[in-house]
């Protein structure tokens, strides 16, 4: 076991992944006022929006909208998922620090969400990055699907080591090993990332879990122990899961800080402005909030 | 680090410490039924109920009716709460395997909870413990509050080894590590063990985690990591937390044993039957389950 990590990056997915997940249109002034908040609160990434045809993915119409709309701040960063050249090139115009590209480590995952094989999909990111690094910009690659797949079941490691390969080979910096489905428990997780640190170091990888099974913040502190310093979260626990309907999604941040500050460990997050983030988005959702610790400190509050 | 345990013992304490949480009344019959499908889930422990004043606690009021109603199966212990001699004088006729005594880490707790200092509170059971032993009757210590108080804030761990001791003092077996209010994350949770390992072996502990804050999963692993293999854990999440309404209270059963089957360790429990046993007492409540794995097993199913 390694010494835990003294300082952990969040990286909140909620105005992307999150809301793409979420069935009711948000206005792209919410959005940004979203993204404001969370900056706000310490956020030192955030994941935006993707630049994906609006056929395929309304949400994200407003790609453009939001980014100019965005007044940023020093130090943060702003990442954005682009599915092919195209999405790319559409992105520039809007400045992101970090695109997003994307491959599953599950084949028939790959197959009925883009299509292709996984190979092939790597392939086609090929000159994404190509194009990004001459441009200076970052480039981060989600890996899907590391642990279960709603298709195949469970994910054997050697297809985390094999994507994670192909990941490597096209140039991407960094890998985020994602637990797309909640399924994962703490010794799969670490099997994962045991798979992909055979490709990439410990500060080119990170941590992405849904807490469909309620396992993410368990499989946080797994990682945590690997000594694993980055990781994924989505305020208010945005996005459900679009494979079982009614079950939660990305794991809450709020949930995540709470882990984290209660074992020493610095964000650089306030947490009562985060929770307040959490609040203002669910409130324009007119849902609940899917943190616990969302629900237990307002409920506090209101006592 | 210890390795993990093979093999976890859980003790569902739903009937008893859930229900009685619960602000509707409960009909016994529906007690009884539940009590049947956790012990067909295979259940080898069930907290059933309490022999304590039904002016203070009306929902534990029928405790002989249920405790005669269940169709006793060997090798299933049947304990309950005994919060006095009187207590447990009527529990006799009811022939409980343990009775459950208990004290709190926490000073202010104990007076605004009981109206009396923890060392009071642990003397007024010395009788209690001699007199079940005498009869062959196991004894547990429900030791509340030691990460944290609603009253106090962080609870040290000092005060937990001093609880514990006096335990140990009057003759209580084994003790149980409860974070009552849900505040623990896996450090404190582990330095409240530490305390208690002072006075009792890894074999006489148990784990007693609140969801609140969507830490007990986390907890769960921080405490098995240290060797701990016996937890308390509540079918549906059953019982709120009276310190933040709204809030979620013990972790749920479903939860714990996907994180312990996930990590190939045996429980004897058919997750599946522990689910449909969640459904039903969520169902007679009317509100739907606070198991995540339950949702998303239930949400899968409908689909």
């Amino acid at each position: 076991m390694n010494p835990l990590p003294h300082r952990v990056k969040l990286v909140d997915v909620g105005p992307r992944d999150g809301l793409q997940n979420e069935k009711q249109p948000v206005p792209a002034a919410v959005k940004i006022e979203l993204v404001h908040r969370l900056q706000d609160a310490g956020l030192k990434e955030i994941e935006v929006t993707s630049y994906v045809s609006p056929k395929w993915v309304p949400q994200m119409a407003d790609n453009h909208e939001v980014m100019q709309g965005i007044q940023r701040r020093q130090g943060v960063r702003y990442s954005v998922l682009t599915p092919n050249l195209k999405g790319f090139e559409a992105s520039l115009a809007d400045r992101p620090d970090e695109i997003v590209v994307f491959g599953a480590a599950s084949e028939a995952f790959s197959q009925k969400n883009i299509n292709c094989s996984i190979a092939e999909s790597i392939e086609r990111f090929a000159p994404v990055v190509e194009a990004a690094k001459a441009k200076g910009i970052a480039v981060r690659g989600a890996m899907s699907c590391t642990v279960g797949c709603p298709y195949e079941g469970d994910v054997p490691p050697s297809r985390v080591e094999y994507l994670a390969g192909l990941m490597k080979g096209i140039g991407v910096e960094h890998v985020g090993v994602a637990d797309t489905i909640g399924v994962g428990t703490p010794k799969k997780v670490q099997a994962a990332f045991d798979a992909t640190l055979k490709h990439y170091d410990i500060d080119s990888v990170s941590g992405h879990f849904h807490d469909t099974y309620g396992q993410a913040v368990g499989n946080t502190l797994a990682a945590l122990e690997m000594g694993v310093w980055q990781f994924d979260a989505s305020v208010a626990g945005l996005g459900g899961c679009p494979y079982a309907k009614g079950a939660t999604g990305n794991v809450a941040t709020e949930d995540v800080v709470y882990l984290l500050h209660g074992m020493g460990i610095d964000t650089g997050i306030d947490l009562d402005a985060l929770i307040d983030a959490g609040a203002y988005i669910s409130e324009q959702l007119g849902r609940p909030t899917n943190s616990r610790v969302a629900r237990a400190v307002l409920a506090k509050r209101k006592a």
